[in-house]
C-alpha cells in the first residue's frame, strides 16, 4: 500500500502507538502540538542533521531501516562530541506519495532499533509529502559533566581519533559497485555477494554508523568533535575554532584491515580513504595526555597550519577537504 | 551567485556571522556538534516542522523572506499553543545547487525578522543540497505557568477561536490567481495589483502569518491546540484526544470582511474556507466561560459528535476533512 493511499492521520497513528509510551522525564509526548520535558538540572545539549535521498543515501544500496537507524546515529553522535548524553528525539519524514507503507514502517523500525541502542525516546515530528525522501531529526540530550566544545585545543595537545578511519567512505564505493543492500541484521553475507572479501564491515559502517561513547577519556580530553566530513576538513574545523595548527602523521592513522584490502582492490590509496572520506562518525579529540585507552593518537596539535607527514618524513601543508554542500 | 559557487563552508560562516551571538541562558550557539543551554527550573517544550517546496510553498507567489518567516511563526504556533514561550530554534535549509546567495540570505532575513518577534534565537543547523528547497525548523520554548494539552476539554466546556478563519486559505486561492508575490514589508499595495480590493490582509496571512500568544485567557482555557490543518480536522483531533464531541454554530464563526468580499470574487462559500481552510495559525481553545475576551465562542463541547449547526438550525455531523499530506 503506497502512503497516498494511507493518508497521514493513519500514519500519525501509527507512530502515536509505535513510540506513544512515556518515559520519566517525559511529560507530553508524541500528538500535541509540542512535547513537553520536565524540567533537568543540567544543560541541555540540541543537534539536528538532515538526510536527503540521492545526496545523503541511495535507496538502490540502502534499505528504509538502515537510513532511519544512521539519521538516528549520526544526530546523537553530535551529542557524544559534546560530552553529552541523547535523551530525545524529533524527526521529520517527508517522502514521495508512492512511497510504501512498508518501507515507512521498515524506516521507522530503523529509528526504533536506533533508539533503543541510544537510549533515546522519539516525542514529536512531522510527516509531509515531497518530490524525494527527505529526513531530518533533532536530538536533545543533556550535558553528563564536562561539555567539549571544538575550541578548547592548546599548542602541544596530542591529536587522538577514535576507531579507524576511512571505512564509510570506502564502504560506499563498494555500495557504488554492488548496487544491492546488505541486510538490516548482523548476519554473515556469502562472499560472492560482496565486491571484495570481507568487506561487509565497510557496507555496514557506511549504511549503519554507530555513533562513539567518549565516557572513558572524556576528563583527558581538551576539544572534540566527531568525523563526519573528513578527517583532513574536520581537523581544520577544531583547529580553527581553537586558534591552532595540528601536524598528523600518515603512518599513524587507524586504518582497518579491511580497508587496505578493499583500498587495493579499488585501485585507490586507502590513506586517501581516511584523510578525506566523510561519515565515519569517530570522535577526533585533543588531550594532554599522549596515550588514551581505546583511540589512536595520530599526531600533536601545532600553533598554526594543517600538515600532513607522510611516510617517507615529507610534510604537506593542506588546505580543508572532505565532503561539503555546494561546493565544487 | 549561485550557492553551488558560495560553497557550504561560506555560507555557514555567514551564518555564524549573522546569528552568533550569545544571548543569556545560551552556553554553546551555532557552530560546535550542538548547542547547548542552560538548565530551566521550567519544563522543556520541543516542537518541529517542515516545509517543502510545491508542497507548502511556491516561490512564484512567495519570497524566501516570507517562507523564512512563515517556518519560524508556524514553529512558535506549536509553542504557544501549548501555554509555552519560544526561546531558541534550530533550523535545517536543503536547496538546489542553483538557489542563489541572495535567496538564501533573503529566506535568513525572514528568520531573523520572525526571531526577532518571538524573542527566539537561532543555535544550530544543517545545510544540504536537495532536488527542492526544503526547510526544517526545531523551537525550543519554556513552560510558563499551565502547560495547555488538547486532551483538556469536558462536555459543557465552550468552544473559542482567536482571530478570523479561513483567511489564509483563502489568501492562497487569490495568490494562485495573481502568480506574483506580495512585498515583505507592511507597506500599501496598488489595488490594480491585486486581484480584489481590500483582499492584502488575506494574502499576507498566507505567507507571513503570525503566531497568537495565548496570555490573555490561557488561564481560563482547559485545552488548547493551534489551526493549522482547518478548523474541522483540528477541532475533531482535539475532541478525539479529549474523548468528547463538539457542536460549532455557522453563524457564530468569525469572518473577515475581507473574505466575505474575496470568496463572493472567488464564488465560493466564505464558510467552506473558515471550515476547511488550514494555514490560519488562530488558537483554538476549549474554556468553562463563555466570555472571553480577544476570542469568539463559537460552539461548546458534546459528549461525542462532531456537529455543525448550519444558518437555517439544521444540524450536519461531519467527519474530519481539512489538509491531510498522503491523502486523497
Amino acid at each position: 500500500m503506497e502512503l497516498a493511499e494511507a493518508g497521514e492521520n493513519v500514519l500519525l497513528k501509527r507512530l502515536r502507538t509505535k513510540f506513544g509510551k512515556i518515559t520519566p522525564g517525559l511529560l507530553v509526548g508524541i500528538g500535541d502540538d509540542a512535547a513537553v520535558v520536565a524540567a533537568s538540572s543540567s544543560p541541555t545539549l540540541m543537534t539536528t542533521d538532515m538526510m536527503v535521498e540521492g545526496v545523503h543515501f541511495d535507496l538502490r544500496w540502502t534499505t528504509p531501516f538502515q537510513v532511519g537507524y544512521k539519521l538516528v546515529s549520526v544526530n546523537v553522535s553530535d551529542i557524544y562530541a559534546m560530552g553529552g548524553r541523547p535523551a530525545f528525539l524529533l524527526l521529520n519524514f517527508s517522502a514521495l506519495r508512492s512511497f510504501t507503507v512498508r518501507q515507512f514502517d521498515d524506516l521507522f523500525r530503523g529509528i526504533a532499533a536506533a533508539s533503543r541502542r541510544y537510549g533515546t525516546h522519539l516525542i514529536g515530528g512531522d510527516i509531509s509529502s515531497s518530490p524525494t525522501l527527505m529526513l531530518s531529526a533533532t536530538v536533545i540530550g543533556y550535558a553528563s559533566g564536562k561539555i567539549l566544545r571544538r575550541s578548547g585545543a592548546r599548542a602541544g595537545d596530542y591529536v587522538h581519533v577514535t576507531g579507524t578511519l576511512g571505512d564509510s567512505a570506502c564502504g560506499l564505493e563498494l555500495l557504488k559497485k554492488m548496487k544491492h543492500p546488505i541486510p538490516d541484521k548482523k548476519v554473515p553475507v556469502p562472499g560472492r555477494e560482496l565486491p571484495v572479501a570481507n568487506s561487509l564491515p565497510l557496507l555496514r559502517r557506511h549504511v549503519m554508523p554507530v555513533a562513539k561513547k567518549p565516557d572513558s577519556f572524556i576528563s583527558r580530553a581538551t576539544a572534540m568533535m566527531d568525523v563526519s566530513d573528513g578527517l583532513v576538513l574536520d581537523l581544520s574545523r577544531l583547529c580553527s575554532d581553537s586558534r591552532v595548527g595540528a601536524r598528523i602523521y600518515a603512518e599513524k592513522l587507524p586504518l582497518s584491515r579491511e580497508l587496505i584490502s578493499a583500498a587495493a582492490y579499488l585501485k585507490k590509496d586507502p590513506l586517501d580513504f581516511a584523510l578525506g572520506g566523510g561519515e565515519d562518525y569517530e570522535l577526533l579529540f585533543t588531550s594532554a595526555s599522549k596515550k588514551i585507552a581505546g583511540a589512536s593518537c595520530i599526531g600533536e596539535i601545532t600553533k598554526s597550519g594543517i600538515r600532513v607527514v607522510d611516510h617517507d618524513g615529507s610534510q604537506r601543508k593542506i588546505s580543508g577537504k572532505g565532503y561539503q554542500h555546494f561546493a565544487y
